[in-house]
């Protein structure tokens, strides 16, 4: 049963993560030791209260948003959501990827009863989405470039087109640009188009107000600094593992602003339940694969097969 | 005679800025052709004036916001001081190291008729310090850094204590860091003191709020984004003329921002004067020499071989 301040929650889906990918290759394995339950996007039910839960009840849907930062200190300004001591749940401690999962209470966000709890799967990764694009300062009538065309790129492509921006998208991979084109997004693939002309062309020659670097690529990064107009902001979403050459002429120059952005607070995952909640945008598209629980080491084993897959979610009950 | 809208300027004091002694090097020949008359670091009084000119009359103290922005677009956004064809006046056209000197109106300030000529030519320098502090969005009681005792380094610290926030320099030259003593400043040898764990020590563990990149030196960019606390901002001030290596994990991980900062607006030449006529920051001790115009020839000879000197100003009418 759940502890005190705990739940017990019935998982119902577990979108897995580029994360949870690289955890499978070993790649974090200075930071997580076998045996752990990974996966921290997720939805399902409230199955059981421990003592002392108050505004939740049996059988709401609920997600989990799985920053524990119960170890926040005054030296991290309030920034609870990126504290020096944060631990990451479905990383740092169990996650998602099992049947009942006890969780402490103040990580759950509450559902609508009529929530589609597939869709719902997708709402820490549209979080991340709407974190970027509010970070980014986006205004309606801006143009927004974004650098890669996985699931987060279109996710925060779909997000920003939300907030009235003009969006592009830059993707190398054929398959994705016309899967972009399927969510009503314009892709270019850079490879083949010079994407500074394209976009100093469709601006009027004020390219990018804002860029989402989110490939993690040299040349995204080489791109950033060219596609960005005056006072232009670059959202860096990616993660580099190593220092990388970086234009910082152009940042003087252009008096642009480089925002770093790292998960989510509270209300990014307020917004990304809204969006998910009125399912206007085309959410159901991004889950290109659902399997059953038992059947996760297969689908670890063939998802780098798949470059063209975008959210597989695991049902849990399965 | 000046033309229309033009006035003529009695030069009175013109400094010597880095940008000037790049150009003697012949650093800048693809952008400066001679022969060409540079200085944009300027104090004088109307000698002359234009038709067309209106708020301004002979005898007024004077100084130029040396931006040329008449081409302005409207991809510039309105940021008229980094449109994309702005021309420097002093660099691109003819500059104030000469005794007299014809310009446009629009780019003039005045000053009020007791401000000292002298500190006057502090004013464009200043300004530039004014804006990467604005730029920075540095609050009272915040904490920042400032990698680099120079000229401008040093001025940055000055606004950004009066700014109400405590103010730390890094610089390796030990005689500036005496001088920086002497200006009232904080400075630390980072080849001595671990800078990092300093910052951290002085902050209680929150390290900086706010990194002014004025080194532009490897080191510099290694070390800003490691004393930048949680949802720190750099600014990048210093120019640097080719890509360098950034930590870009670590402005994904703290959510750091880089500000690209260029030039100034007209609201901070207005703040710089403002100081300098208020006189009430140790402006004097920043000219740490005064030389006739026409000694300019031996003066940009002796100027690097006296790296601990601040700020040479010539004397125009002499």
């Amino acid at each position: 049963m759940p502890k005190k301040g705990e739940v017990r929650i019935k998982v119902a889906y577990s979108g897995i993560c580029g994360t949870d990918v690289h955890i499978y290759h070993g790649m974090m394995d200075k930071r997580v030791s076998i045996p752990q339950t990974i996966g921290h996007e997720m939805s399902g039910v409230i199955d059981a209260m421990g003592e002392e839960v108050e505004g939740f009840q049996v059988g709401d849907k609920v997600v989990v948003r799985p920053l524990d930062d119960r170890l926040v200190q005054p030296s991290d300004k309030g920034f609870n959501h990126i504290c020096e001591k944060l631990k990451f749940i479905g990383i740092d401690s169990p996650g998602s990827m099992q049947q009942y999962w006890n969780i402490p209470a103040f990580v759950l966000h509450k559902l609508k009863p009529e929530t589609d709890l597939k869709l719902a799967a997708l709402i820490e990764p549209l979080s991340v989405a709407v974190h970027d694009v509010r970070m980014s300062g986006l205004e309606a009538g801006e143009t927004a470039v974004v650098l890669g065309g996985g699931p987060i790129g279109l996710l925060v492509a779909m997000v920003a087109k939300e907030a009235g921006a003009k969006v592009i998208i830059s993707e190398v991979n054929e398959t994705r640009i016309k899967m972009a084109a399927d969510f009503g997004l314009q892709a270019v693939n850079p490879t083949k188009t010079d994407l500074v002309q394209y976009v100093r062309e469709e601006t009027e020659g004020r390219l990018a107000d804002v860029v989402f670097e989110v490939a993690g690529v040299q040349p995204a990064l080489d791109v950033m600094t060219e596609v960005a107009g005056i006072r232009g902001r670059i959202v860096m979403v990616a993660i580099h593992g190593q220092k990388k050459p970086v234009d910082l002429f152009k940042f003087f120059w252009k008096e642009l602003k480089l925002i770093g952005a790292r998960v989510y607070e509270k209300e990014d995952y307020e917004k990304a339940i809204t969006l998910v909640t009125a399912n206007e945008l085309p959410f159901g598209k991004m889950i290109t694969d659902v399997q059953p629980l038992s059947k996760i080491q297969e689908v670890f084993e063939s998802i780098d097969k798949n470059p063209e897959g975008l959210k597989v979610l695991m049902d849990c009950q399965l």
